[in-house]
């Protein structure tokens, strides 16, 4: 860590703060310049309080030169995690199908979804039970029993399950959830990352619209610090100016991400791009960028002209795009 | 709610769909152009689901005319809405000043500083009890402790508290609290919406760092549509590309917030900026923008010159920028 | 387009606005909603000033359901341009591969470079003669010398060169380069697009670091509508609040404009991400996602340690990366 | 300046590197931890290469800790820097009105606006000749013929007038401007930035849509190094997700300008918010933040209801306008 004095600190003042930073067992280095005085601070440097150290008066900045984040770092965990999830395994070589319906809406339509997707391909069934919807009118998941519908679509097809969870409250109905979702609204609350941390059930991490790589680690490293070290990130699209996709789609964390941690990386480029027309080049973009899953909305309802979900595939799409990821798999491999 | 076809939509299609709007108790005007169908939804839309309408494969875009919030609606309720929080008021001309330290950590240190911004002219205590922080190893706060800390605080000096809750489980112990925070972390937490919905304490609701205002105001809405109509906006920064800043201060958020409903707004100078040499010249701006109150981290630390915090004021400060505050209300009201 | 009228709009307001806009030859359908008044406008309205319409007292919000481009507009040419460069096509399932140095440093730097690219199969050399660069204490590049070396390496190789414009008073030293680089920070200045649009050189126009998908096919249109319709679009990194990366590369966006526009898209990893680790796995994404052409620099120093470019490859690590491109266009064509 | 080297740089890797610094007149310090290496270079770095350093192999990250701006530098010119525009002057306590149309339109337009903000209390008046539109089928200004109208009116009125150039070419029209303005989309055109710092013209230099404040500084910096000290900065808002607003007006640009840099700082807040309604508490807004001058949009189309200006108020508001802001000036100074 490297903090920058400003001008005029008195030698008194400087001495004061190395006393200081001393006392929480650091090394420190003096660079003094014509205009700034440069402060080297070795040792472990996670607990350092960035924040507090930027606050002093004698301090202009500071910079972390090691990441804040230790148990999601890849620095001290060189070869990638692989998680188990049943029998289908994610990360380090190993890559995942997950699909399904945004919300699971009836037996006959989950199960229906969950035969189709497995029949090409998919090794994981995605269902949204309890849904976050930015308004109170919208409907808001079948909750609890959205969850036992899953857990039939599981029984018929041998599919493991992921969902979402929004509330603490609500754990104990994810018993049997083979992979628990933190959805990209609640990246930050810190509260229930922690609780699910004291589980050992996969966790699929959402990336929040507007949370830097660095935020996203240091979520999991919340659940990881707790005792669970079954994390998956998930990118889905950050939030920025351009309005034609509903967000966009930063493939590049994928890279980034494995450069910075060992826990793999899911995308979902579903929800990132909001139209079905974009999901297939995006899976493939994100497939030949390296991810370790791909996570697609598939849908239903042949019957209903007016149901297909917002960014949903058919099961037909569905099947053509895991083709072509299978044929992209085989060319970076 | 405007909804555009995509060409090459057959007559039945649109049949079928105009007959599904219908069903919603929707009137339908159709413009019919050389390269685009345009439907005009006439009536109550703001239970049409945006999203769902939008994925059809017909719909090439829809767009809302009017907002769809409706108890947060200055529309339906063009008279400002004033919050009574003990004597004090916020909202429709009453101005708030609200201050304190970032978070209680002693008796002394709570007690001296509401004292302190009291003779300055404060008339809401702030003190963090929960504190969500983005490392799990930095300080977490005195959780319920603290709040207890502020009860004292509040018997010693009179003036009402508020302060943050992160997770319903702990919503006991803010029995007493005066106005229940929910931070920009949080503000899409829905499930703690709706809860908060159900108590009738004023609520502080913050921004999210990536949110537009009509997310806020559909927050907003989510614990108005429960019986609680006691919100209180607080616009505290928003995350841009500028890094000179911690965020960046969207003062227009207070004009725009008052043209689209009828809640009080409250600026957090402090976080927003992150810089306590910024705090003054922005509670400035912010009240001569119009806003209901200013909410300033303030500290007392004069023994140990390592503790101020990162954005604070100390008292003697705070008691300027009070002063100042009330100049600028002297000369717009 | 669609007009939105304010509440308490009187009708003589109405019956003039209709008349000012039946004058500018468009139908105008009219819907009116408990609240709202909404005007559907029917005919060529690109040459409507959206922003004069928005500024009326009378009106709430206006919003555009055709764009407002015409001739880089899919819909009025549904195939894809070719764009031709010597023997090379780009477009309409031609993909190109350009390469090069980030600036041009000496004969003997752009010939080897050109002769390396070239032997991997790159089909288009690039080099910076012109460098847009924030600092005015920055290298600026070589200006005309370097034309004249990377005209020198068009001769030595057969391999047609592209080159960045940064002021129209140089256009003469652009006679022979075969295609002409606007570069991001220029993209909206628009003197300089019109008076490319009146050469018949293929035009590179590179997406500016905040500029929406519709305004970088605005600027193609300030083009073509000077006659010159060879434009090919550049997607190279937008800003977001991410720094991680030095942009965010926005591969959405290949699928975006082949979706708006019928124009080719090219796209250049190594600017956006800033990072050479990266540039391979994006590099495959962007061609994943259907681009037309992956643009990357390459450098070669061997004898020089301290001299490889920020964000460029070895001509070694550049075979790589064109020997994956082609197992990744076999998989996807 | 601090420069990180990853792990795994050998001894005479780093030997190099020092060599290649200590070359560049620079001392280094060496500070070696654990995990990583931190250079601190100490000396005039505002000419080293930033990027170029950051490029190199074992260089993980680079971090200036003095600005690369030296003339536009506070910390080498303390004073604040007034600007003189006849008998005008801005900053230092100097605070300068400044209104007019968007586009010059007519003799009797342009007199008759600057005769009324003039009246109100505008010290300088703008209006716009050559205009940068989006699309190539709007409007473009009245050019040359819009600067002698310009001229007209100060020679009417006695004010001094502010309006945009676009393009070097037209440098000779601008003779008789007496301040330049360069647009937030040339903000960093740098040859037309160069161009003008060889005038002793003050240029009023726009702030970009996604420009950091340090950009905007080098810009200003470009000018500055080439013998033109008069540069006033503008803040005219950045591009943000919110939508309500055109832009998000960044009224901390002013206090972090003034704490970076000696230049005055003036306020646009009628391109901002792109709502006539939200000017006024901008205005005030910036005032109170300390703004060195506010530029605003007035029109006069007392006959057209379909003419005002977008963003424009009429004479009536501006005057209210003005009074409101010489009560805030009181107040704060």
């Amino acid at each position: 860590m490297i903090a920058v004095l400003k001008q005029g600190t008195t030698p008194s003042q400087m001495e004061q703060l190395v006393a200081w930073l001393k006392a929480m067992n650091l090394d420190v280095h003096i660079s003094e310049g014509q205009h700034v005085t440069v402060l080297g601070l070795i040792g472990d440097t996670s607990r350092v309080d960035m924040d507090l150290l930027k606050s002093l008066d004698m301090v202009e900045s500071v910079k972390r030169v090691s990441e804040p984040f230790k148990q999601a770092n890849r620095k001290f965990h060189p070869n990638d995690t692989i998680i188990h999830v049943g029998d289908v395994r994610i990360g380090g070589g190993y890559f995942a199908m997950i699909a399904g319906p945004c919300s699971v809406e009836s037996e006959d339509q989950i199960i229906e979804v969950a035969q189709a997707v497995k029949a090409s391909g998919a090794q994981i069934l995605r269902g949204g039970a309890f849904k976050p919807r930015t308004s109170p009118y919208a409907f808001q998941g079948m909750k609890g029993a959205g969850i036992d519908l899953l857990l039939k679509a599981k029984k018929a097809t041998g599919l493991p399950i992921v969902t979402e969870i929004m509330n603490i409250s609500t754990l104990d109905l994810f018993a049997d959830v083979d992979i628990i979702q933190v959805g990209a609204r609640n990246m930050q609350n810190f509260d229930l990352l922690k609780e699910l941390g004291r589980t050992k059930t996969p966790i699929l991490l959402k990336r929040g619209l507007a949370n830097t790589l660095q935020e996203l680690l240091m979520s999991a490293e919340y659940i990881m610090s707790e005792g669970n070290e079954n994390v998956i990130l998930c990118e889905r699209g950050i939030r920025t100016f351009e309005t034609y996709t509903r967000n966009t789609l930063d493939i590049s964390a994928v890279t980034a991400l494995h450069n910075l941690s060992h826990l793999p990386v899911v995308v979902d480029p579903s929800h990132a791009t909001g139209k079905s027309s974009m999901v297939m080049p995006m899976a493939l973009a994100a497939t030949a960028a390296g991810a370790d899953g791909i996570m697609i909305e598939v849908h239903n309802n042949p019957s209903c002209a007016l149901c297909d979900g917002p960014q949903s595939l058919t099961p037909h799409q569905y099947d053509e795009v895991c083709h072509r990821i299978r044929k992209i798999r085989e060319a970076i491999v």
